[in-house]
């Protein structure tokens, strides 16, 4: 090595300030500042477990719907299929009595079906997704929806936010391109539509109506927006609601399609927490879609609708599995080929996260030998969540100057925080100081005095002059509800008057 | 319904050619026009098992490198340890007895010490990927190199491609942003580039020296590009080679590096070929520039290295999986920071892909009870896909007019078709009446008489005039390849002279 010959000036390394604007704009609160200084308190609680000098001794992470990271326990179905589909050979490795003690019959023949089709989870399968599940997730859908569904339009994708981004990043032809979202929304479609250096357009959703949408206030979003030069691309609607909670009644639902139809825009509809209902009832976008087109297919029969589904929510928060599907509805063939030549690009999504959705749109049905289990854990998670949604909602409403709708679906509580300048002006004068938005200066106080970690409604966007936190109701137990409560009375305390 | 007043005049639906130029444009041959023709041929054999009418009951994909979708088993060892991640359960339902008869003891071990870092398969992960798993992808690094590996700087990956994105993603400030990349290449580049709004600068391999680089057309092209305005970003290397099975020398490294460190170009180096070496030796960007640095820090300090493993090849190639890491080297904490942004949009990669990188990195040593059967394994696959890559090797140099590198490593053999204007006037005009490409135009009529799917070198990049194809040794026996010599020799009779 000494024998080389070596001489040149080396050159300065890359600063942040040199790379692509849009990856320096884009924001993703749900794993932002907040949840990053709860990760240091993780760590230096984990580091000096007798010695950290906390009130507190572990991180209650509300930041995010990740139900397997508190205590909530997988789905017995789900899991037995799973690991019978990574090691299938354990059915020949001891006597069918033993593997009957281990594995119903119709987690072996669910097993042995998927792996018909797939042939390994270690095999590349088709880009848009092996085909068994295809099949199984439109008839899912069809059976739902009461319309039928084609295979050939369901991409199965990384969760569902591989759709989103597949999504706006064919629609995004240029800076001018638009995109309708409700606020408060859940941050990944801000953060994909600034890494697209596309137009984020916020419609606000109506907490005084339960979250509820406004068609007027849309269509004259529109307007305005075409006025400016803007080219709106599509119309993005979260339901059940992230932040929200809310869930989008039918009559909502027919006016967000009608201007869909009217304006040429294509519907996102991210129905990711359909199972996740606790008051009322979830209707698909499709199925609307379909009565309306129906009824009167010259006016529907062009719009064009991406539903997403995933294996995060639902009762069994499969989060880390990465499983979600995508049905196209009325696109062309040309347009569904530029989404299938991205999810070439990314060769697959995870085979096994396949097969879960497969297992998710198409669980035991009665006398089936997994059945009653699965019956039992699915209705016991519901009612577990339903019960923690209700317990913090109720601690909610008895805070000082808190206000919150009540829950009707998802994984989150997004409650307002009524704190005015007039009444609060010493938190006005500190958040003036300090340049930390009222509610972020909430969040960062909740978390040093309680290890607590949820996200300011900034992260989610809302009207002007408000604050909101947005929280699951994820983790175990009331421990964590009162030692916030007596923490909020503090604050209040200390920054009323 | 009938009671809603509908009046509107419905739109449009969107064209393809109203969508993103970019994903128009981005090209991605390994599962492009040939391979979707195969499907079609698939599936037309599948609908008339009987009445086909092909002269082939299969279609042999040498395509893509997927050795499962082959017949290449998963490695018992990896299966087993994913099979109790999902399943951990099945520990407590029979005797301990009946359990070691299922899963030796470090199977049992290492799945508890993932699950006691991951909690759960179905757990979100840190967005960067789970703790212990990248600590022992540290270890293994500064093991094969004989160099540290910071944990802090190891992103898990949902294989290597999500890796590349972020890079292209971040590097790509604007329109003029160049990426050197090897021509031949593995056409992710070229797609991502593409879709990145980029300029790919090809530097060619030379293929009389096996596939080396030549650092002084490198240089030209970085001060031609310049001169254009072209603001060059990072210089990438694929090593072992995709798609043409070379392995670069410790010199080609060096120089390599040198080129990095004068101009200030981000390495990329590909090295999810690692583990197939036939011949030579494989030696890591990361070794080398460690060991300029330790001599010469003062030119080689601010280089900045990524480079990119993945569960997909090596000799276990768990495709399916979507497992695979990034290792930042030279980087600012401030552009990490910006790549772990991209991660978190994410979420994660898949967990139990987080898992296989872990068992893949960290195997079962010499003493342990599944080291035998490991060992047996894994050094089987490898003198197997070695012997396939030696006969397919010995088939086309006996074929007229085609000639072939000797394979070094990875999965593919790229043989140049020397089909001369001058001896193969048919083929020409062929070639011209269609607007098929001449190396395009093999690819289908082998497709077509033989069911054999491979990629032509146009889909990788060659140098102009000359032409290419792309295969896998990975199909099973030597009928194949029989079926190949003789389409060949009625292919050279039917347009030769």
């Amino acid at each position: 090595m000494g024998a080389r010959h070596i001489s040149f000036t080396p050159a300065k390394p890359l600063l942040a300030s040199e790379l692509n604007q849009s990856t320096l704009d884009a924001k993703y609160a749900v794993r932002g500042k907040i949840p990053i200084r709860a990760d240091e308190i993780r760590n230096h609680i984990e580091s000096n477990p007798n010695s950290h000098g906390l009130p507190y001794d572990r991180i209650i992470s509300a930041n995010i719907g990740n139900p397997q990271q508190l205590d909530q326990k997988p789905l017995t179905w789900y899991r037995q299929v799973l690991s019978l589909l990574q090691y299938p050979h354990i059915l020949d490795k001891v006597d069918a009595s033993v593997i009957h003690e281990l594995f119903p019959k119709d987690v072996i023949e669910r097993a042995k079906t998927i792996l018909g089709s797939t042939g390994s989870m270690g095999a590349y399968s088709h880009s848009q997704g092996d085909s068994y599940v295809r099949k199984s997730v439109a008839k899912f859908i069809s059976e739902r929806d009461g319309y039928p569904a084609d295979p050939q339009s369901i991409f199965l994708t990384g969760g569902a936010s591989a759709a989103v981004q597949y999504l706006l990043q064919i629609l995004s032809s240029d800076k001018n391109s638009g995109f309708l979202i409700p606020i408060p929304q859940y941050p990944l479609y801000t953060a994909t539509i600034a890494l697209n250096n596309a137009v984020p357009i916020g419609y606000f959703l109506d907490e005084a109506n339960n979250w509820s949408t406004n068609p007027t206030q849309i269509r004259q979003l529109i307007h305005e927006n075409n006025a400016k030069g803007i080219n709106i691309k599509a119309l993005v609607v979260i339901n059940p609601g992230n932040p929200t909670g809310a869930i989008l009644t039918k009559e909502d639902i027919k006016n967000i399609i009608d201007i869909a139809a009217e304006h040429g825009l294509v519907l996102i509809a991210d129905e990711v927490y359909q199972e996740n209902v606790f008051e009322g009832e979830f209707v698909s976008m499709k199925r609307v879609l379909s009565e309306l087109n129906e009824q009167h297919p010259e006016l529907y029969s062009n719009v064009q609708l991406a539903s997403l589904h995933s294996t995060s929510k639902g009762v069994s928060g499969e989060c880390g599995q990465r499983g979600g599907y995508m049905e196209l509805v009325g696109f062309t063939e040309e347009v569904r080929q530029v989404v299938f030549k991205l999810a070439s690009i990314n060769l697959c999504s995870v085979v096994s996260g396949q097969a879960l959705m497969e297992l998710m749109v198409n669980p035991p049905k009665p006398g089936q030998e997994s059945y009653e289990v699965y019956h039992a854990e699915t209705s016991g998670i519901h009612s577990d969540l339903q019960g923690r949604s209700s317990s913090l909602y109720a601690a909610f409403n008895k805070m000082e100057d808190i206000t919150c709708n009540k829950p009707m679906g998802a994984m989150y509580l997004f409650p307002r925080l009524n704190f005015t300048e007039e009444s609060y002006p010493k938190l006005y004068k500190d958040s003036d100081d300090t340049g930390v938005v009222v509610d972020e200066l909430y969040c960062v106080e909740l978390l040093e005095s309680t290890g607590i970690c949820c996200v300011p409604g900034s992260g989610f966007g809302q009207v002007p002059d408000t604050y909101h936190l947005r929280t699951t109701f994820l983790p175990p137990g009331t421990e964590w509800i009162e030692s916030w409560a007596n923490f909020h009375k503090e604050f209040v305390k200390k920054y009323k008057g």
